[in-house]
């Protein structure tokens, strides 16, 4: 197999995770890494990967002609900049979600992608989940037959920072922005209406944040069927990741994962454990799944399977719901 | 235990499902049937059913001293006026939903019953089903803490004739309406907004006859929770009907009731048996449950559980709903 | 439909269960019955029920020409002379279980039985539960392919009293006699040798009475198949009554039976509600089926399907149980 | 963290995940490995491995100062020798189960390591499985109360050849051998009696070989409990693997593991995937957890939490239930 050297842009928490997972991988080399906050702790722990470069210049990555790909996991709003560069430089990219917060400025990107003529996969790693994969399958297979209705439900188990909330780009382009896409493949159909409604529930510094918490999104697709998305920043009893998939022909469902199947019966009732905790667990084989998927493509010529279109419709989707929120009503995606 | 001598004015599927439950229960009576299709079949199941007095005229049954309480099983249109009449004559009133298409109708009825001092149960029947009244159990001891999302899936096997369709009232005010007083009874909060999105997938003929047969509801709630209704005219697997409640404190849901828990594993896989196919097989308990509630309370002189106010409140939320769709915004429940 | 009418004999428990759940049947009429304790409150009960005829004698009902069939709810140790006086006097009869605790007695009864050319149906209400009865016909339908083993687990939620332990012939012929007809109605094979081992673990009240709480049975089975059984007799968590049949193709399992699905998931796991209590709640619907069969079959002449001689069979396996407990090694059938 | 050095001896299929897995865990390092049928594709699948030395010879593994522990992968009858040259040479030890076929020669090899005072772990895996962990907690935090049954369901998807059954040791020693040890691990208590009974019902050539292929065990423990395993060389839906303890106060129980949760409703009825297909998929991460726990052991100088005496005492129990299988009668584990 031939080997894929890797740079990886940005360490915090996703960086690190993909790193962790990529080095366990068959031909895959992580080559170099960077972050802008380059101390000891990084050094340390970049040594004990066996990475054999670290710098705080993602620069000296994108223009190191030994590397094939670049992962960018640094924050948003750099996310254009690096891929724009890295495009021009020949690199494949895997970019997190979302790949910028103005659709503009998305697209500019994908322009440079496309004239570079290299792939770029976003980061939305759900449509590798064990089960909602296996709903797609059904989906595709025409088990459900004609969809009429797509479900989802999306609940974080506690909230983020305040500090995080504020650069996040809000509930719907920082969270949703994995639902929004998940309604995409799901449905097999774009999204042509979008309405949303939100709330303060959880805690009164989202209002203050000008953020909600809470929401309920109808999509309305391009084939007449309909969508629904539920989101929370908090649901205390563990990460709740679920889709319904309602059809002519009848209904593909999934239930959340579980650290275990042990149940126990008393007088007081039956017992077992709640879901995994977040998505470090619930999506821990999701992300390794999507990064062998990217090396495969990129390795084998062919198209990736979740590119660029998909982001930026997401992030359109995302700016939808957004308007329709402060507007009060349904905002039509052709209006964004 | 006191008899309760009963009257039924209308002896179709409903009328006659309420006789077969009330000749089962102890200290009820069945006196009397109405129902304007008097011919020898009804009269035979009458005769089988051991009721003394079949009629095609139902203010016998309402002006008959003997009788303590009447059903108003007959259609929609007609259940003001006996409402009122029965009111006046003193019989307390079990009525099936909903009491009418026309809110100021709803009132005069209600009016009507307040002045006579009479009581009027509305047939909310899911109110009374195990499932249901569990979850509210659960959301009443505060084991979900303070309610974020109701999230209630409500789907039918199959369609109703066209016939019905044209009189049903539309929807939302024949089928949804149980589903909106299903919201306001585990919110425990009055709905303020309705957003209403429908679409026509299961059969042309709903377009034709002015209605939909695939509609997705948000509702917002006066103590800011929010709401989703699903319904559909047609779900090929079964009668589907579940609820889910989640709050600060967890989430409470409930599956759908299956004929049996047999379950077949082979190399194709895990195979069982569909939900139950609809209400008579699902609500056949609740069914039963909300006759001996409203006996009980009749007898013990306590008001009823779900009275002319819930039947009104969930008439103005269809009422809402429809509106909603009409106008592709969102309406304020003080607006109609 | 031709009117059935039954005398009852024996208004304990399960005789005045049967009776409840007759006086509700349409084509059925309770016309009598009797108790040696005819008391104040038995007639209150009987005029209740609407029961014309209450006596101390069952031989009234046996003698009685306009009663067609007799249900057989007295004590164990009556019901071979009932069964017998019943048969000559040419009514069809219903028999709990046991037949009796000596297999020769219950051969006389059969016998006669058959002299009289009257039905006999033994009360294993089990075969008529909703879920024991699927299984029964996925492996009828070949679903599990050729048996190989037959499990069945019955735990009872509470222990008989120390007077009932006395006379109820021990937990092999008073409850594992149930699962003896189960294994063989589900193996379809007759059983051919019995392991059995048994233990005090609940209450030494069981070990000072000679009898055990807790047993495991093995069975093996004519055509070369095998069976597991487990009894305790108190699972604090509810009547535990499943069965799996494993199989060349396959297995076919079921869960015990619930008062509701609701789930409550908070930070500390999932809880839901314990399974129903005891076979009351469990076998009510199986109560009311076993009873029509019953009428069916004597209104059509046609055979019942749990006849004589399968209480005979579930008889002589409780003995080969008993036998094996005693002697520390499996016993063959053909021995007793 | 210290690193420790491991020798593989035996690279068959479980020598050679435990290397797959080892060389993806920090702090180990697979020094060497060495199998009798050293040929070139071994060695390239070292040489992928990273494995910097490749032999036909184990003794150079043993000998080896370099070495901290060895992994004793080769066929059951080696194991003892290997485990006492091992030993001798100061090397701590993790070998497969059966450490042999004879409980004598088991002996010798526990005395070697004693004497030796290095450290013997069983590769009893299913210890470390997540849902039987999960029991075991229940059971020891007190959640069943006091032990009274434990149940093991275990069944292979596909028997092996028949090559492997002739030096398997039969199903006792190679399949059950897991499950003893699970009963006496969930039991909290030594087998004292074990009455097995055994069939041939999935392939004659088990019969041929002098072997069986389905088995149903009755184990009673030395504080009164009682125990039943029921084991098939075939269970075509997939490997079941289940285990349920009941007890004074409840009952612990697990279903088997999947490859997802999707779930599709149909008018057929509904359907899902079957349990993982065998112990590579069920146990994958029992196999790594038990090595991260023997690796730890040894550099902390723990003991290991199974070791060489609970490989006897499953081994005794085997031996005990092949006897009782040819005796036809309950054997004592002090006769064996």
């Amino acid at each position: 197999m031939e080997m894929l050297r890797i740079g990886v842009i940005g360490a915090g928490r996703i960086g690190k995770l993909h790193v962790e997972n990529m080095i366990r991988m068959t031909g895959l080399e992580v080559a170099a890494v960077s972050d802008l906050m380059l101390n000891d702790s990084l050094k340390e722990w970049a040594a004990e990967m066996g990475i054999p470069s670290v710098t705080a210049d993602y620069r000296e990555i994108v223009q190191d002609s030994g590397i094939d790909a670049v992962f960018v996991c640094s924050s948003t709003n750099t996310h254009v900049q690096v891929i724009i560069e890295a495009a021009q430089a020949g690199k494949h990219i895997f970019c997190e979600k979302p790949l910028s917060f103005d659709p503009e400025q998305t697209r500019q990107a994908l322009e440079a992608v496309e004239a570079a003529g290299v792939q770029l996969q976003v980061g939305f790693n759900r449509r590798f989940d064990h089960n909602f994969r296996r709903v797609k399958e059904m989906v595709e297979e025409g088990q459900v037959g004609s969809p009429h209705l797509i479900k989802i439900t999306s609940r974080d188990p506690y909230p983020p920072s305040p500090e995080y909330i504020q650069v996040s780009g809000g509930l719907f382009m920082d969270m949703a922005i994995h639902d929004f896409d998940m309604a995409r493949y799901l449905a097999g159909s774009e999204v042509v209406e979008v309405y949303a409604k939100g709330a303060v529930l959880v805690d009164p510094v989202f209002r203050e944040l000008g953020d909600i918490d809470t929401a309920v999104v109808t999509l309305t697709f391009a084939n007449g069927s309909l969508g629904i998305i539920d989101n929370s920043r908090k649901a205390v009893y563990g990460y709740d990741q679920r889709v319904e998939v309602f059809g002519s022909g009848g209904c593909a469902t999934v239930r959340n994962d579980y650290p275990n199947s042990a149940e126990l019966v008393t007088e007081a009732g039956v017992r077992s454990d709640k879901p995994l905790l977040f998505f470090l667990e619930r999506y821990q084989q999701a992300y390794i799944e999507e990064v062998k998927q990217f090396a495969d493509c990129v390795r084998g010529g062919k198209p990736v399977s979740v590119d660029g279109k998909d982001g930026l419709k997401a992030e359109l989707i995302a700016h939808a719901a957004k308007r329709s929120l402060l507007e009060g009503k349904p905002v039509r995606l052709e209006e964004v």
